[in-house]
């Protein structure tokens, strides 16, 4: 029996440990999940006889070292910034570790070492990071292979609910950490490269700077700009592209009605409000409008941002209770983002039966004997139940993969590395087609931004 | 002989060494002005019998310690990080001192020492922070010591141009730091008091949320809110006032069509522009805006931002010359905000003949025998030329007062403070009378922000 340590029995772990559990008897393995929570741990493997579970404080070291040393590979799916110190272990012990985590400037230094040792650090092998990396290499190399020359990548991917559970006006629920969609877009300004010119959008400006794109069978959907959109430049080997723009997904409309939460102020993080245990949502939203007695909250509040009374945003407004003077936030000492998702998650939270989806869409431009061509690529991900939801397989099942390509040698190369390479993307993109999470791609016309050459 | 020791010989110093060079006689004062430019400090005393001039680098500790040792007191007009320093030495030495900068977390620490030495460190107590806490202290006093009830405060200042200057379409220029111009409002939410209820507005709002102020015999101004309204709360008494706002003046309209620089994001500080150095002044605004090369820069910021054809912010971005495709920025890895400053400084410089002008508001509300009065009080100050500027006087003269004051025991009370009791304000306020800087009072309606008591 070949021992997996899995740390962490979140909720993305769930599809992770259906797959390893199913392969347990043909790929004898046996699975150790070590989690703070011993119920978490039992919920994912119900007494599987090639599985155990333990309890696992992280920063206790001694029984920490122990689970590391006793395993024969180790999955991180703790939060990101609990994963140095289990890589620090995995180095001690010479053990290879899988995460579904941005790799950290921390990790990043320990590449020497980990390559020395002979040991693969795989990580970002998750859906975004993941999936998204795997799917564009695996085109990106294909078209560098026939001697064409990308001079476009664009890449889009959104967590949202699936059609038959879609029954709001924003057309969204929270089908992943609600604070994330939040705060999504602060902390920097978006910058990216559209035909040779670097753009930038403030945040106040992120969500009024959308562009649409069209899913075929899922209608239309709308992106916003990531901050990071030039990060991977030199590691897709993007160096020479001339449009580069990474962004979110969400349905048409949702960008423009957030823009109103933006405006008012009501998605800062930075700074806690007075008296916010006993403010109505009425209060909250108040707070950021003029005192002017006289006049409502509705009406200061569509003055202030110019909503006309026939707009749909007005709607989306009321459905989510923002002037209710009876419901009261009950949180001390809260931020304003605080709260705002507090009044989100009474509408926004999936219920019992709800499944969610994930959308993905590529763009690749590139010359080909001198001519421009672009191929759109684009998948579609629904979620099976509360558990199985397409954000738990999208982000397990490759990690799933990966740690078994590598316990069985199929992944070779050491280091502490993403997976760009043929010898990771090319067996997971495969074995993921299984699993129904697959690329749909076509061949479309060379648009890009600038398709009759002006001033160039 | 005593000795005035004033580290520091920026534009500021000018009316603060000529206030001591003329009592030099009957006061019996010799100055010592310490500058790491000998040039600079010469310049102010311009030989002067009681004067001497030494080249100080603030780091070196050993004549540092030297000059404040054989001081009397000692006046930092050094920028704000390097006091804590000098405040060592005084300490050490046994030495008073004067500053006109905010107190830091730093000094503030050292008031027990500096207390129990019998010191006093006298800070803020230039024009603003300054002349605001003494020329409010002495009309909140006199409400109170008449059983007054403060209910309402609301205090404006703002680094103008004077009328006869005042040739552009913005009704400013630069009289003081254009880095801080640039970036005002920046770093937090603004958060004040109004009729009892807590309001906050993110800095992409402050510009489209000023309130209009007149002066007679100077038209109408308007007011957009600091940070810190609730800053002073305490410290001014006025825990159990309704309405509590603190704001920077300037004229109508500057506010709304600087708001387009916040909206585009060419204010922000925090990011470097990629090739700052050969952009064009076009380039630079094109930035921020979409990629089309069908349209012009110019189309595209007015769609964006929607400015109507005849709208007189159009007339205000042309005035700058931001659509300008041949001036260069010439700074290397720039910040947005080095270049917007850039720019302006091309339109906003003083020229040689221009004078500057402060503005100061304060609206004092309070309640006597049952009874709602209102008293609001300003002053202006105009410059006399590009060195005795009216921020320069306003800022060195009450510092120069201060020193002198605390040199001939006028001002005893020992410990880190700034200008908030009457031993130290009442004197100032009347001396700085003698040159012209003083409050017009006048009584009025108490208007409030609820007249009518609505919702009460």
């Amino acid at each position: 029996m070949r021992n997996i340590l899995i740390v962490g029995a979140g909720r993305s772990s769930a599809a992770l440990v259906r797959y390893l559990l199913k392969k347990s008897f043909e790929e004898d393995l046996n699975l150790i999940i070590a989690d703070i929570s011993v119920e978490n741990a039992n919920s994912l493997v119900m007494g599987h006889e090639n599985s155990s579970v333990v309890e696992l404080d992280i920063f206790n070291i001694e029984s920490r070292k122990k689970l590391v040393k006793n395993a024969d590979i180790v999955v991180s799916m703790l939060p990101a910034r609990f994963h140095l110190e289990i890589a620090k272990d995995c180095l001690d012990f010479k053990k290879n570790l899988v995460t579904a985590s941005y790799i950290s400037e921390d990790l990043s230094a320990m590449n020497k070492d980990v390559k020395e040792a002979g040991l693969i650090f795989m990580n970002e092998i998750g859906l975004d990071p993941g999936i998204d990396h795997m799917s564009a290499m695996q085109v990106i190399d294909r078209i560098k292979a026939q001697g064409g020359k990308m001079i476009l990548f664009e890449s889009f991917t959104g967590g949202l609910v699936a059609p038959e559970s879609d029954n709001n006006l924003w057309n969204y629920k929270f089908t992943w950490n609600p604070r994330n969609v939040v705060v999504a877009g602060q902390g920097g300004v978006a910058k990216f490269i559209q035909e040779g010119k670097y753009k930038y959008i403030p945040y106040h400006k992120l969500f009024r700077r959308t562009e649409f794109l069209s899913i075929e069978g899922y209608g239309k959907f709308e992106a916003l700009a990531n901050r990071d959109s030039l990060n991977y430049r030199e590691i897709y080997g993007l160096q020479d592209a001339l449009t580069l723009y990474r962004g979110t997904i969400r349905r048409i409309g949702y960008s423009r009605a957030w823009n109103i939460f933006v405006q008012l102020g009501m998605t800062d993080d930075s700074y806690v409000m007075e008296g916010s245990e006993k403010m109505s949502y009425r209060d909250f939203t108040n707070s950021f409008l003029p005192y002017k007695p006289h006049d409502s909250v509705e009406l200061k509040l569509r003055h202030y941002l110019k909503i006309d009374q026939d707009d749909v945003i007005w709607e989306k407004l009321l459905e989510l209770d923002i002037f209710n003077g009876d419901k009261i936030v009950g949180i001390k000492d809260a931020t304003p983002a605080q709260i705002l998702q507090r009044i989100l998650m009474d509408s926004w939270t999936l219920a019992e039966d709800d499944k969610d989806m994930i959308v993905m869409y590529h763009k690749f431009g590139y010359e080909l004997n001198g001519v421009k061509k672009q191929i759109e690529s684009n998948m579609v991900v629904l979620g099976e139940d509360q558990t199985y939801t397409a954000m738990a397989k999208t982000v397990g099942l490759p990690v799933a993969m990966a740690t078994l390509d590598i316990l069985n040698g199929k992944i070779k190369t050491p280091g502490v590395q993403l997976p760009i390479s043929k010898e990771v993307y090319e067996p997971i993109l495969k074995e993921l087609e299984e699993y129904g999470i697959q690329f749909k791609e076509k061949d479309v016309d060379y648009l890009g931004y600038n398709p009759h050459n002006l001033g160039v």
